[in-house]
């Protein structure tokens, strides 16, 4: 391996174990003010850093878990809802939802410090999460179905869509 | 098929024909009002009706999808975090995050009218969302990695998971 490459693997590393140390300590203070033990941040490419933490019970918000917390701080400041080209840094493996929060946020990667295991000992068991979506559809714990419009009600199945094409003012996503 | 059975399918298509053109309705007049062609809606045991709407690019919230605002609406309202019970009904197919969403919000099933192929006709094409959970890791579009902290580190990776573990006041969820 030559040196540029170590170099640039151990600044890697070292900005790695920065922001998951600032992530993991996030979520340790937010246990002591009524929060589930969970921290991230988000590092974008020009070095701006947005916080998060684990909202659920405090806002009764079951989907303000801290990697959502801080992809919604970091659009909300920076008035964008494309997070290209930054680093999610989070305290615990994030589960499904906030993977693919990341996702339609064009997060560049993620990087977690504790993983499911941690958090199963801890009391999170979240494996019905995690294999949610690799259980077949019909043996899943919670069904999900379509249910066609008949011809004749008020309004079509496809119906927002064809506003949403005739609309020239949109912006698309 | 008895006649108890053949009227409560009816009566349930009835219901969800009914909360699906309410879904679609707040779809198309969303459109109308600088959001996505998505609505949904929350329905809980005792009859009462939540609703969302995609603000993704009005609210610069990547995760604002409709069926996330109609669960956080209703658990706002509800001052809950858990909606066991509760349907969800929706314009559209709904995507991962949705669905892991409803999921960590204890929703009972969900119901939805156009489909991700109605969509992608619109130009939402989402597969790649679909496929994620289903591509193998080292494949996947955004990587999520581990890494675990030195045993030289200011904060360890289990740090907030002790703290939470040694809270007395904790509310569990």
């Amino acid at each position: 391996m030559d040196v540029a490459l170590v170099r640039e693997f151990q600044m890697s590393t070292t900005t790695d174990e920065h922001y998951l140390a600032q992530a993991l300590s996030l979520a340790a203070a937010n246990v002591e003010n009524a929060g589930g033990p969970f921290g991230a941040v988000i590092l974008t490419p020009d070095g701006s850093v947005f916080e998060g933490v684990n909202r659920v019970t405090a806002n009764n918000d079951p989907t303000a878990h801290a990697e959502v917390m801080a992809i919604r701080e970091a659009c909300r400041s920076l008035g964008t809802f494309d997070l290209s080209g930054c680093v999610l840094y989070t305290s615990c493996e994030p589960c499904p939802m906030c993977l693919s929060g990341a996702l339609w946020a064009r997060v560049k990667h993620v990087v977690y410090a504790a993983d499911r295991h941690d958090a199963a000992r801890a009391g999170f068991d979240d494996a019905v999460f995690y294999e949610y979506f690799s259980t077949p559809l019909e043996e899943r714990s919670m069904p999900v179905r379509q249910c066609r419009l008949s011809p004749s009600a008020e309004i079509g199945d496809c119906a927002p869509f064809e506003a949403w094409s005739a609309l020239a003012a949109r912006v698309d996503y």
